[in-house]
């Protein structure tokens, strides 16, 4: 259970703003998202359901902070890929990231999903939906740029489509799709794209 | 408007259900599934939102019900496709069914993304989601077949993540996602299958 503190009121709001967030995330992670009403999160963090609508007025609110919980934990995760000196092997480790192929990442995918859901039906979400998406986009560019050099653009728009319709069957397909066969898909796309430029060395 | 009929009350039920279906259809196909309300599909089908109700006592029922009218107006379209003596001609054709390369395509597309997004939260839709999602894997996978002998379970598996991202992205992305674009993707992953299997001849 989180605490209230007692700091100022103004830097108290952010902070407690922030500890409702995880206080949302942990419940996603350990019941699923169909589970973050409300009511479950209030629990979690120890407040009332009218006290977390103080911080947050809507649902879409809620999942908003979520969304940025998750955000910022791949964000730290593919910094420190990036320093893999191997691009193959980094751009194989950021896919890996993006995929639900642990319990950690699958409910970051839950939150993702849930958010992208939300966003198709209530406009103003989509501004945080497409900041995140053209982040998204822009790392499968990147990670496809390092297997091959032909129409970047093309290929990172394939792969980034590929890991999220691998995302969305995962979260909806349960047992029938486990991290195994998932991580064979993404191989099989990789190997593909490898034996377009079977060299490894860019050519232009 | 659509009228009530003046036949026995069990023929009546079914047919009204048709009705309504066909009402949040056109409703979803007009101003975009975020209007779908049982308002808004009432006022289309000329009736109260309580005598909508009675027929789809949650928004599930009355999204699964318009999900039912998109799956049946696909298969139709399959099956026109399915006489095609080119396979991979076919192939291409039923790829391009499944895609939202235009108005009714995009609409069908909404109606299936929003089934999938409660599907996502609502663990009773899983069945008639898992069924729909598993009959256009399989299309996937034999339109894969068409271009590539090996491995067809997971190059299926690979083809379908593609497709339905793409439909994730193009109904969030809208204009940064044009037809063309969707369609130079697809392209550009059925000739990587060609590449794969340059004589098209199946070698198994």
């Amino acid at each position: 259970m989180l605490k209230s503190s007692a700091v100022p009121k103004i830097v108290d709001h952010d902070a407690r703003r922030a500890e409702l967030a995880l206080a949302a995330w942990a419940v996603v992670r350990r019941e699923g998202i169909e589970h973050a009403s409300v009511r479950t999160v209030a629990a979690e963090a120890g407040c009332s359901p009218g006290s977390l609508r103080h911080y947050f007025p809507s649902q879409s609110d809620l999942l908003a902070a979520a969304l940025q919980v998750v955000v910022e934990r791949i964000d730290a995760r593919l910094v420190a890929i990036a320093r893999d000196p191997d691009p193959r092997v980094a751009a194989r480790r950021v896919l890996h990231e993006l995929l639900p192929l642990d319990a950690e990442r699958r409910a970051e995918n839950e939150v993702w999903l849930a958010f992208t859901a939300r966003a198709l039906v209530d406009p103003p979400l989509r501004r945080m939906h497409a900041d995140v998406d053209g982040a998204l986009r822009s790392a499968c560019t990147k990670a496809a740029e390092a297997f091959v050099v032909a129409d970047p653009d093309i290929e990172g728009e394939r792969l980034h489509a590929l890991i999220d319709g691998l995302c969305v069957h995962a979260a909806l397909g349960g047992d029938r799709l486990p991290a195994e066969r998932i991580r064979a898909v993404l191989d099989r796309h990789l190997e593909s794209l490898e034996s377009l430029d079977p060299a490894g060395q860019p050519s232009g």
